[in-house]
């Protein structure tokens, strides 16, 4: 009996392993299903609470480096009112579209702010984040105002013949100030001066009106172009790519389909740093080799663009009324080598993607000397342009926002990354004395190049 | 025969479990031991080369996250050679030192610059970071040239009856001057500007002779009372606390042992900022529950200072000729509440503590108003004086430099955030193009408040 009762020490060893092994299982291949679906959290999945073994799991889980996001239910009015209020704008005008209840998005350069909160909403694309449900467990807190999209319904200076018609008077501005109330009434928004938000404004004057008042937050922007040194910053901000308009080009490196040397199509005449843009064509039309046209928005446009940037081997990129364009992103997805003219250009995820090996930067100044730009293109052998082309194959993911691996979750690891600093301004500033200062209080990453040619 | 030759499914099945549970507990348990010896890195360990199945060991394992470094093999003459320099200066002086084999680093509050370095060397408290013995795999480069020791054995201003005695010469300066030398012959150095090299410089007048041409760096200071805002900032740098020069409080949270309410030992009368200290004396010296008494660096001004810290609830930390002093990391580990009166002080690890909770801060104006201290500190219920404390202990590890979760953890952590920025301050400088500025080329961080009461 008493001999029965007992386990043999090799079944003990047995049972051991097989326990220990599960664990291990457990740990290496169930965890990873838990954490991609980043709405349940350790603290709400019972089996993960309690440990097998004193190593902790969920220490040693991958959410637990993650930073921890809510994302603000804002008043509707913010979100998908403002789509309604641009199809509202647009079928008035036009006739042909109608508002149904599947609000969708318009297809625009600017639609990271769709990509950001609807797949934050669905829990997708989160990479180095975590969506939780309750603020106090938060780090960071999302602000999901459509607030280029509200620049589109009512831009700054209305387009001709199209503006508020249809007897619908929509104000953008009075939507900035309306989520400045909204926020003032939120406890966490106090709490911390604002440090600890994100907010999206990736038109060059979405927020405009109030970005003095949202300033300490992180910006997810498209340059500096009309922000000064104390609203944003490449420390305290994130650049974010414009969406692509044309379609990428699928096909392998190499230069066959690519006959000619360098393509150009958009607006000739634009504002501030874009007025190199005319110069450009004087200099460039002529070329027996180059494709320069005036072109503005449109279908039938985007068709002959991407046919063009297929087919070329350099896309210049000229800056237009702000540094950057998404004419930049089309060439990135197109294989078509870019040629920056933009002295003040910033450029999304720098840490991760040298910018050297994708693209050539020529300055403004050197860039319009007649002749320049054409010698220099011609004298790059095909195998430094396959070189260029296999590199931007590399990193064109992350200019795909609806790619898993692209931008949206490189977004949200750029987000997690300013973490740090937003701990550091909201520890500090609660601990700052009066003291009298000569210069603003400022914390500086410099370059020490003016430049190189 | 062919029957024989087949495994039975239920075989198979058990084959195949027990298959994918050595695979996790591999992945579980002995990818761990791994890690924690720093030295192996996954290249040069076949089997993690492999994967079993088609999951990304390396790339899941915590290693892959961490941040490569490389120590320099610096001539001996830049770290145990400055020890020897150290020990003749002390021997010719008090002839009581001989020097044998094993250098001892002498105690001292800069001693982060031999912990860093011995503890890098013995592959502990590595935390975020590995060491990588090939520079090519390194994101930094640790550069452990004993700037602090070396400004010691030979200061800007030699103590009266100190100095190069013995006949032997001994100059900091050009220990400095020979480390670019010896810097400026390495390739890595000159690939990426020196943006990737940390450098140790503890002691606010360390390197200052080529603090120049170091700054590109990430420089790790006590605070910034010596250098420009291009020199040196939050962003780029990382602030160290000084060792604690007294030991540690080890018994539990409570009042009944601290009978005195103020304690402060330490130089009455120091420059610049430190000017604060005679003011504060004056003020100070005829309140019967404060002690305060002016007393220089020796043994027996530890051993009071020590039964001075333990026995009082608050110590009082002013500003020294610089915004840090050693006195204020004794107070913490003494868990005696600091008083800190230093007004543009910073602090080490902000991120990580909030100081709030562990300290009171006054602003110097206010703190030499007559009366006003001893009454605002007396005001402070003995439950508040019990929250303070619990928090002191909370932290304090993160100011033991010995501690395996302590300082030299959180220093490598602090480092290794800084990555993101020196990536893309490398990639961004070699794509500037050459353009005209009216203000440097700098990205800041700035608080908005002037200060706080």
């Amino acid at each position: 009996m008493a001999r029965k009762s007992l386990l043999k020490p090799t079944t003990l060893a047995t049972i051991l392993l097989i326990i220990i092994s599960f664990y291990a299982f457990f740990n290496t291949f169930l965890s990873p299903f838990i954490n991609s679906d980043n709405t349940i959290t350790p603290s709400n999945f019972p089996f993960f609470e309690s440990s097998l073994l004193s190593t902790p799991i969920i220490s040693e889980s991958s959410n637990s480096h993650k930073v921890r996001i809510f994302l603000y239910d804002l008043p509707r009015k913010f979100t998908y009112g403002v789509i309604e209020s641009y199809l509202i704008r647009s079928s008035s005008s036009s006739s042909s579209s109608s508002i149904d209840d599947k609000l969708k998005y318009p297809g625009n350069q600017h639609s990271a702010e769709w990509y950001l909160f609807s797949d934050l909403v669905n829990g997708k694309n989160l990479g180095e984040i975590i969506r939780v449900l309750d603020p106090e467990e938060a780090d960071l807190f999302y602000v999901p105002f459509f607030s280029s999209l509200s620049l589109v319904v009512n831009p700054i200076r209305p387009n001709v013949g199209g503006g508020n018609s249809g007897g619908v008077v929509y104000s953008d501005e009075e939507m900035q100030e309306g989520l400045i109330e909204w926020l003032e009434e939120q406890v966490y928004w106090k709490r911390n001066n604002g440090w600890d938000h994100v907010f999206i404004c990736q038109d060059p004057n979405a927020l405009y009106k109030v970005v003095d008042r949202v300033k300490n937050g992180i910006l997810l922007v498209s340059d500096f172009g009309r922000l000064r040194g104390d609203q944003a910053s490449l420390i305290k901000d994130v650049i974010l790519p414009y969406s692509h308009r044309i379609n990428p080009f699928n096909g392998d490196v190499g230069v066959d389909g690519r006959k000619s040397l360098l393509f150009f199509m958009g607006n000739r005449y634009r504002k501030q740093g874009g007025k190199i843009r005319d110069l450009l064509f004087q200099v460039l039309k002529d070329q027996e080799d180059v494709i320069i046209k005036h072109g503005a928005q449109s279908r039938e446009s985007r068709r002959m663009a991407t046919q063009g940037m297929h087919s070329s081997k350099f896309c210049l990129h000229p800056a237009g009324d702000t540094p950057s364009a998404c004419r930049l992103f089309d060439a990135i997805v197109s294989l078509c080598i870019p040629v920056i003219v933009s002295d003040s250009i910033e450029l999304p995820f720098e840490d991760a993607i040298d910018y050297n090996k994708i693209a050539i930067f020529v300055d403004s100044d050197t860039a319009i000397k007649p002749g320049y730009l054409v010698e220099m293109l011609r004298k790059i052998s095909t195998k430094r342009i396959l070189e260029y082309q296999k590199e931007l194959k590399e990193v064109k993911h992350y200019f795909e926002y609806e790619d898993p691996n692209g931008t949206v979750k490189e977004i949200w690891r750029q987000v997690s990354l300013k973490l740090p600093h937003v701990r550091l301004m909201v520890n500090r500033e609660k601990r700052l004395v009066r003291r009298e200062l000569i210069e603003p209080d400022c914390s500086c990453l410099c370059s020490n190049k003016t430049g190189t040619t």
